[in-house]
């Protein structure tokens, strides 16, 4: 058997492959040079999970890995049309990522219904100003995107106390369809998108959608960040058509200096981190290591992308 | 039956008395004359629980209530020593800041994980700089204080995923006691106060107490302030013995604008407001009009104090 090619599009830090030492050759690309390398690999690991280069650099002349796996969630950014209609194999990071994204979005929920933004406002202007807060028991929820991170936050979510309803690309058990939208938006405390970016749901939540809304909803977004028309929310803060929102990413990140989402009133922004809890590059370098050794067995993947949907389909 | 009479000790908003009206005569006192009104009372309702009037006022001459209820969960600002050695029945609204208060701690320790407010601070100056987080699942957390708040956290946080242990005065079945407080210290990642003030409590969060904690540890009070030596708490903070803090209570409140809490590295100030949900006033109201309805019918009281100990003793 000849020695297979293990191609890393490599983003600082590089993946631990130690256990691969001897058994793989690793050759590494960067946008620059992917263009020449995707020839030669069997196996195309993307590393550095922000690069657009796999979309890019795909389409074109010679041999394709049979094997794509990014070290994310979401594949919007490596999933060419041509990559799509081919036999290769994607795989996604599927797991890793659940847990943290729920903590964070418990912590923008209870930070909500507290005012902690407002205390530390007040805090830096060592002022003392008593506010009313609000019981996040009893609450509601509405949760689009059904996947391990929809679930997730759901999960912790009800553990707080909260009525949480999941929104899908279809109704059944369990998850309501896009029909029931406007009902669940128009009686949701908390709207939570944790969808992939595909073709129907890029720019799902605009100006209709927000105005769907409770005044004292609050929006968050751990989704993708096309998934927002983001002038449209900017305005349905400003005319106050609901209270706050949260987001953790953004159409183009990072967030540029300009961007009017900084200043927005009730909006706070952070910087695409709501997954990545210390020790995730170690995490996602040993869940690679785990698929090449069923891949390298010829053995069934798991996290295998559906590349007409743009995600791992689901319960 | 001569008619009853209800002294309250007022605070804006006043207390709903609806449903007493013609059966008790109600008189309102401030600190001014409070000292003067206690003989002529057959009840005593302390809305305004953050004066210390009533331990001012009780010592003196002539008659005094046979029962004072405080719509506060603490006693510590109205039990004077005669207070306590009389026959008074006294009662607290034990109750009604539980989930409140746990949901206001589980907000901070997501918060302290997930840097929050670091996010707030970058924003304020349009940066993008992607950190990595801690997972709250999986840490420890240590709750000082056993009734119904430290109760509550403990599920809470539990609910979060966290490994969590209470300790009170003394151990009992799921209670650790005293003497297992430096080790639960050592190995927790948030330490929470929760406990009453009392004459064994007050300055148990000390230098030693903050030398016990890890680097990474953080430090929550929603009990007393006087609980704590802020003074040590500044130095641990200023030294990095720990990690950060979170304050909802204070020895001085409101804090003096000149307290060096407000600057501390890594502290979070709150002015006293955990507990305090949108409705919390009526339902404190609600809740001494229940127990007034079993005193008025001689019934056993609910929420007594064990004015000895300065808490309703529980499990």
């Amino acid at each position: 058997m000849s020695e297979l090619s293990l191609l890393v599009l490599d983003a600082d830090p590089p993946p631990r492959l130690g256990s691969l030492s001897g058994r793989v050759r690793v050759l590494h690309a960067d946008a620059s040079n992917l263009a020449e390398q995707l020839p030669l690999a069997d196996v195309l690991l993307v590393w550095d999970f922000q690069s657009h280069a796999v979309r890019h650099a795909w389409p074109g002349d010679g041999p394709r890995p049979r094997w794509v796996h990014t070290a994310s969630a979401g594949v919007d950014h490596l999933l060419s049309p041509e990559l799509a209609a081919s036999d290769t194999v994607v795989t996604n990071a599927r797991g890793v990522f659940d847990r943290p994204i729920a903590e964070f979005v418990a912590g923008l929920v209870l930070s909500f219904a507290k005012d902690l933004p407002g205390n530390w406002a007040l805090q830096r202007e060592h002022r003392w100003r008593h506010r009313e807060t609000r019981r996040v028991a009893g609450t509601r929820a509405c949760v689009v995107g059904t996947g391990p991170i929809g679930r997730a936050i759901a999960a912790t979510l009800e553990a707080l106390g909260v009525t949480t309803a999941l929104a899908g690309r279809t109704a059944r058990d369990g998850v309501h369809g896009p029909e029931d939208l406007p009902q669940l938006l128009a009686g949701a405390d908390w709207v939570v998108c944790a969808a992939p970016s595909t073709e129907e749901t890029r720019g799902m939540f605009d100006r209709g959608r927000f105005q769907q809304m409770q005044p004292s909803a609050r929006f968050i977004n751990v989704g993708r960040g096309d998934l927002v028309v983001e002038d449209d929310l900017v305005e349905a803060l400003t005319k106050r058509w609901i209270a706050g929102a949260g987001l953790d990413v953004f159409e183009q990140e990072p967030l540029p200096a300009d961007s009017p989402l900084w200043d927005a009133p009730g909006l706070l922004v952070s910087p695409h981190m709501s997954g990545d809890t210390i020790g995730w590059r170690d995490e996602l370098g040993a869940q690679f290591l785990e698929l090449f050794e069923l891949w390298a067995a010829g053995k069934p993947l798991r996290n295998v992308i559906d590349k007409q949907r743009g995600y791992v389909p689901g319960h």
